[in-house]
């Protein structure tokens, strides 16, 4: 009899946006005229830009020709991307990080989700909260948790970043083997000054944990004092991988890129003691279970670095910052308190009255048709919050942002 | 401390494709001018056929305007795409496969790899010796072996796949909860006949087991008696997921896209003996972990079931035929005994006089410049065979054979 991994069995509902695009069908389907403008999931509206459509049309003619012809690629991804990558993003800014110890793949939510494989099934994770499920989720799968009881899994150490203290999480009294932070942070909007930063290098140095740092909206920092990478910290090449995106950056949502960053000088620890190197444990990884992201499409994320891509993936984000302005001026005009959106693409709003985040996710569609995501599907301290995105075109956002002055609350 | 997966310390030596590679450097950078050909990691040659790279130049334009442009789509694939597999690949044979059961991702290695993870880790396995290392690599990687010994893991069920037996595995004493097949074989190119499979199918519902079946070669298949598919089998639909990919049928190697079929009536039970349905906890785990193949890819992937496609792509694989035929030739005249090549891109020869695999790696690499795949490689029952394959170009495969025809052995 074949049994099931009895730890499926412990995950909470549906993933949180296929319950969201539930609601929202079921909602268009009794209003068949309404026009439903979507804040929610965080997909972008803004086409691929120029440089990266050129790139991307001229790998594809080379997939047509025997001379140019590509077939596997190597498993950590092609050298040309890997070394724009460490070039433009890190050595650029001063930071030693090398091309080989770049992976890329196709996706942050991927590799986030992957990423804890290579663990022992023993160890604690801490995890902010309100969290990205997929770092909590995956871990639930894994069986690192125990039942979820009262809102919470047992065994997982969460971080509450509550409105006290500017929703950044302070350390844990005990110790965790794995601590997943996301800077700036998804849902929250809020981003971790160096200084916060240091303090979880520091513990995960004293402590020898492991920080799986996501950075997949550093694109979105306009703060010039905030750091946009974990190694701009110093000792973070020895205890942290960072996990960043083409998604938000370059609007790759549906073009599928992103890389993770394992220096070759973060070490985990066998049962006896002995270190490994952990970029080893990722690379057997990956050799043995993908197979790459395709040839063409590493050319177009290639694009992104070249100079006409900067400049105009640079304006789009500009186009999403504008947004996000609009929607926090509409929702100050509706009276509402929102966080976030200075350095993220995240509008973090807090429900008015103490609303659950689900009862205004009605609301917001009953009364605006406006889509977003409750705060609680983030976690227990996400209640009472509700996120917006800004990745809407100007339009909509425009509209949505005129509706949602004139809630009613 | 952060502890590793303890288990990664079972895994033997680093990945197979890996360590060829690393011999194959090492050899021409001894041998500056030598021409080597490869004849074996099984990467294809011919490039993308006319209306994929139309369909894909197509797909990337749409990508660059605001009202073709497409973000996130759907994890299981667009409906377009599964669409067209169910009713070319399935309904058009007369197999009851419907698009909702049809996931499409970024590679069949990726899919093998990962669906494991739906399993109780006290599951048993079985699988084929010799065999493709991805199916027994990650589920040591899971914990579901023992320690390695003598040449084998602890736990697994190996299916000896000897000569004596036309390399067809036979039944298990034992019981078995996961079985992986895989037909057209990688690496001996045997197939399993309906009655072989049937054999499989009714262990299977006698045992409550899942068959895991690959079958990413049939596209090779000439001989009109073999099945194409596990689902021609009687009964398959109740305990069988099936492994197709675009990279063999249509040279997707380094485009990357494939799918897994996972019927509505295949059941896995919990501790207590109920029924889950298993396309809903793949379901489950795609939406958690992946975000879908690039949208371009999945254009590029519906444009090989169109006519121009689907004649476009026969006339590539009838010449991987041909080039079959040329290597089966040169082993015979060089007095060799081979296998496979018929109804697989895969040659399967008996390495002369019982010499040990890698030996005779080295002995094709330094007196022919061909680099192949050590049967060994594939398990203890590929001991003294090797694995040639048809995928490089008619040239390359002529003067490789012209070689090997004058091998000194």
């Amino acid at each position: 009899m074949t049994l099931l991994n009895p730890h499926y069995l412990k995950l909470q509902g549906s993933y949180l946006f296929a319950t969201i695009a539930q609601r929202v069908r079921a909602y268009k389907e009794a209003h068949g005229d309404a026009q439903v403008i979507s804040l929610g999931i965080g997909d972008v509206s803004q086409p691929l830009v120029p440089a990266v459509v050129n790139a991307l049309e001229e790998a594809c003619r080379e997939m047509g020709h025997a001379e140019t012809f590509r077939g596997y690629g190597p498993e950590q991804g092609y050298a040309f991307l890997r070394e724009a990558v460490a070039k433009h993003d890190y050595q650029a800014r001063n930071l030693d990080i090398q091309a080989d110890e770049i992976f890329i793949s196709d996706g942050a939510k991927s590799d986030v989700a992957n990423f804890q494989e290579l663990f022992d099934l023993n160890s604690t994770v801490a995890l902010q909260d309100p969290v990205y499920p997929v770092y909590l989720d995956t871990n639930v799968m894994a069986g690192r948790t125990g039942v979820f009881e009262n809102g919470r899994y047992g065994r997982i150490i969460y971080l509450p970043c509550t409105q006290e203290h500017g929703f950044v999480p302070q350390l844990p009294k005990g110790h965790a083997d794995i601590i997943y932070l996301c800077s700036p942070n998804n849902p929250t909007g809020a981003a971790l000054t160096k200084s916060q930063l240091q303090m979880w290098v520091d513990y995960a140095r004293t402590h020898k944990s492991l920080i799986l740092f996501d950075s997949a909206y550093e694109a979105y920092i306009t703060d010039p004092d905030l750091p946009h990478s974990i190694y701009e910290i110093p000792g973070a090449r020895e205890v942290a991988v960072e996990f960043r995106s083409f998604s938000k950056t370059a609007g790759f949502t549906g073009t599928r890129c992103a890389y993770t960053v394992v220096p070759k000088t973060v070490q985990v620890y066998d049962q006896s003691g002995h270190a490994h190197m952990l970029c080893d444990l990722w690379l057997r990884r990956q050799t043995t279970k993908f197979n790459g992201v395709p040839y063409v499409i590493q050319r177009a994320a290639q694009a992104v670095y070249c100079e006409q891509g900067q400049t105009q993936i640079r304006k789009v984000i500009a186009l999403y910052h504008q947004n996000a302005q609009i929607i926090l001026q509409a929702l100050t005009q509706a009276g509402m308190t929102a966080f976030g959106g200075q350095n993220a693409p995240y509008i973090w709003l807090k429900t008015p009255a103490g609303m659950p985040s689900w009862d205004f996710f009605e609301l917001l569609l009953q009364q605006a048709q406006v889509v977003g995501t409750p705060g609680v599907g983030f976690g227990l301290c996400g209640e009472g919050f509700f996120r917006l995105t800004a990745f809407n075109t100007p339009e909509l956002t425009k509209q949505a942002a005129q509706r949602i002055a004139r809630l009613k609350l």
